[in-house]
């Protein structure tokens, strides 16, 4: 029986701006009692990415546009987190029920532009997303490999509302050493039919997996580690396999 | 550190019509050395219940409308699955590139109505969603309660594609024991910021960490056993927890 494992990584310190996240990862797992292993996937929250990359924004310190003022306005919400947004966003998607999702810089559509107020040190600064989310995740991975040796994966999480059903999960928007998409199309069923449609989101379910850890302690927790999940492993992962081309989207 | 698993169990045999799933999971368990415990959650696949409910569906014996032919001729699909599909809907969502999106009876929008083909012995046999998921959950749980003396929460997944994602994930259609949202609104994160929209669908999570050991076996394994999860019980859980209101929906 392959059975699965989720392990939390307990006793990171306050990430901060330059903390090397691949190494406390490591020496964290280690303290624990459970060092990084061969094929582990390790998933990390972005809002710890963004503060390690210094990628955190003082609302004080930005002057908002007339446009961000007039949707401020409009949605009752502070035009500097607006402005903030909007700078991170490459077109408004949605408006209402005082929801604003855009459709980010990445290419991923989402809430607020996936702009953080949470687990941020002082109530006026916020974390957007990572500039470059796969590179991110392959920074980490690299410097996993050179502190253990051991060649992981590294998904960066977030946590995403959806079109079609209440309640958040939790999301990959960097990917680095493992395929996010397993192709089933083609393999045949338990009698013998060929799956037509079958492309499983692993690294979707491995986040969401990941948050049953991470959720549990107000963000104290932003990494897990997942052991014993066979994936296929490549060097090319990239968000932009988890996107929809907009010519196919029947939604936006 | 309070680490998740997530066990398949093998050896079930194939599901029939009438067949006990609540006796044959309990007993699967126990044969492979990882008894069912208390507060176990258990997701079984869509698939293995209407099977065992002897909601299968042969499409030999289905009269197409013309409604449902002239959908068949556009979309270039099996006029019978297209009126099985209709007669699973309320009402139509999306067309296009291949896809149909309906809102099924229980309120759900999905691809096809949820009506799969795969994992069901003959070519010409579809097995529809279950008539009633939470029904369905309620008494798988019952039953193992009564083989094993233990309280579980069981969850029926299916396989969903997303509005805004490429990728199929796994979801939750029935639920039985286990609030299946955690409302975190209220709460306050490391800085003691109060969370003001964070409702996760834990059990959506739940059934896309599952996923990692079904997927692993050309269906073969149609149920999985999570264990260290700390869930909220509750007798009330019902698949609508995790559906939009209509009026709130931005995408629909």
């Amino acid at each position: 029986m392959n059975k699965i494992e989720i392990m939390p990584v307990m006793g990171l310190p306050i990430i901060k701006e330059e903390a090397d996240l691949g190494e406390l990862i490591s020496k964290a797992a280690e303290r624990q009692g459970t060092p990084i292993q061969e094929g582990d996937i390790i998933v990390v929250t972005h809002v710890a990415v963004s503060k390690a990359e210094g990628n955190i924004i003082n609302l004080d310190k930005i002057v908002p546009s007339p446009f961000a003022m007039t949707i401020a306005k409009e949605m009752n919400k502070d035009p500097a987190l607006i402005e903030v947004i909007l700078r991170e966003s490459n077109s408004i998607i949605r408006m209402g029920n005082g929801h604003l999702i855009t459709e980010t810089k990445h290419g991923l559509i989402c809430a607020n532009a996936g702009v953080d107020r949470s687990n941020i040190p002082g109530e006026r600064k916020v974390a957007p997303l990572p500039k470059d989310p796969d590179l991110s995740a392959r920074r980490i991975r690299q410097r996993i490999k050179e502190v253990t040796g051991k060649d992981v994966a590294v998904l960066i999480s977030d946590t995403h509302g959806r079109a079609l059903r209440r309640g958040q999960i939790n999301i990959a928007i960097g990917i680095a050493g493992i395929k996010p998409i397993r192709d089933r199309r083609g393999e045949t069923d338990l009698f013998g039919y060929t799956l037509r449609i079958k492309q499983t989101a692993i690294a979707d379910e491995l986040c969401s997996a990941a948050e049953l850890v991470i959720g549990q302690a107000n963000e104290g927790i932003p990494v897990a580690i997942i052991r014993g999940y066979p994936y296929q492993k490549t060097e090319e992962a990239s968000l932009k396999d988890l996107l929809w081309p907009k010519e196919k989207a029947l939604f936006i």
